[in-house]
């Protein structure tokens, strides 16, 4: 299934894609005003049951989206967690050891954006550079989720724009102001259930610039595993229902490019994953 | 005025402190629940007139204190903001340059924990270290705050433990792994009111760990200012009411000390700043 959140009649709500339309599934679920609330109901897993017999309320091209979780409790974020992207990090230069443990940092909800709404460049900056990833949504909370069980925490997949202010991420050795600008880090369309992406599974991920690859790579190549993010993230504190883990970009982030390459207001930014669908962004500049 | 998050009868509530008793301030306004969404009305600035003819619903001896603000929607943490701190950096062999501006990490409100409650030693590491530090509640929201403007949106102070997990904070160079284990940043007893702290006044800060003095400070070493942290902040992302601005430690973190000394099960760790307060917290060993 393919769960989303989106504007009806100006109302926010939530729903499922079906065919070409979309449901709205919390007008049946008023004990569950967001997604999120779904998610933590566990209810989620029968979601294809829940659509049965509903109308669509609008065509899925007609849609306002919204962030596929709107307000995520915690969005954890792994630094440099593709071989080819800490590769292409050393040879523009920047002198870095792979870690043992999964580097992470933290977002805000305020900083995410949602599928055909723009990411918005900052008027302090014109570094702005995308990073094309995968986003897992916790489905089930936990502490100390061993590596063996994480599989069974995840809600399911989206495609994520991890849009970074490179000027600000280097201000300092911690990279979170530049990572946090409001409305950058793009989320969505919707998120595919996890029943229907088998453990492990490598996906095809491409980001595009205006319809250029910038991007292209696949999740295989990932340095710390999704079940071993879940795992390091849930020791330090409980993963809550609709928490994200945002997974590491892959080699191509515009910033290593000689020279570097920004994302400016006009362009269009897309990010494709396998079995999951393309996130878009138009991207514009700060009112 | 002084204000704080508490439990009463098993309920989460909040009011505020008037001589040895404590007033129950929620009650009178239901369309408050929180002491967050006191904050964010600017019924706060009217407390005084608020909280006359209550009785005192317990005595402040006897409560339950919740953290402050018990879910922020932000915390935003600087590092290494004093320069008595950062000397003691450097001594302690870690290579490290001022940056020209504030460097900033976030915790997530899961890693506090409310005054009397106990700061969490993980299971994982036992370099759970203590970081005494001054609290700023933003009162009204905004972005690309001015620095001339910055003191207008604070809605209170209070003190902070930005108790570290030295070990996982230094897994990387990213810090949040290590800033947010569940229940270490201790945040408390209560907020007061920006009316009774002039902008700017140097405040006199000290952390005891057993009753001995290992931080002994005041907040006129810090680098960048307060109105320059929200000014910085502010220019990433909307400030929230009730979102923190957590200024940064002085020198005598036990990290820095030879041998390096830790906050173990048994201990008790203060800290106190002028004119708001002492926040005490047990430590005891993750369950």
């Amino acid at each position: 299934m393919k769960l989303l959140s989106f504007l009806h009649q100006g109302r926010e709500t939530w729903g499922a894609v079906v065919g070409d339309g979309v449901v709205e599934l919390a007008q049946s679920r008023p004990q569950q005003p967001t997604l999120l609330d779904y998610i933590a109901s566990g209810d989620y897993l029968h979601a294809a049951q829940h659509v049965e017999g509903l109308p669509a309320v609008a065509k899925l091209a007609d849609i306002t989206y919204l962030p596929v979780i709107t307000r995520p409790e915690k969005i954890v974020c792994a630094v440099r967690n593709y071989m080819d992207h800490h590769q292409e990090v050393l040879a523009a230069g920047m002198q870095r050891e792979l870690s043992a443990e999964p580097p992470i940092f933290l977002r805000v909800w305020r900083s995410q954006t949602a599928h055909n709404q723009p990411i918005v460049r900052p008027n302090v900056s014109d570094s702005l550079d995308w990073e094309g990833e995968l986003a897992v949504i916790i489905g089930k909370g936990g502490r100390n989720i061993a590596e063996a069980d994480a599989c069974d925490h995840i809600a399911g997949y989206s495609c994520y724009n991890d849009g970074s202010v490179r000027e600000w991420q280097f201000h300092a050795k911690q990279i979170a102001s530049g990572k946090n600008f409001e409305s950058t880090g793009g989320f969505g369309p919707w998120m595919v259930t996890a029943d229907e992406i088998a453990p492990g599974r490598e996906l095809k991920l491409e980001t595009r610039l205006n319809g250029q690859v910038v991007q292209s790579s696949h999740t295989g190549h990932m340095i710390f595993s999704v079940p071993r993010l879940i795992n390091y993230a849930s020791t330090i504190f409980t993963l809550s229902p609709g928490d994200l883990i945002i997974t590491g970009t892959p080699a191509g982030v515009g910033w290593s490019k000689k020279p570097p390459q920004y994302m400016k207001p006009g362009d269009v930014c897309e990010v494709e994953i396998e079995g999951i669908g393309v996130l878009r962004n138009p991207i514009v500049q700060q009112a």
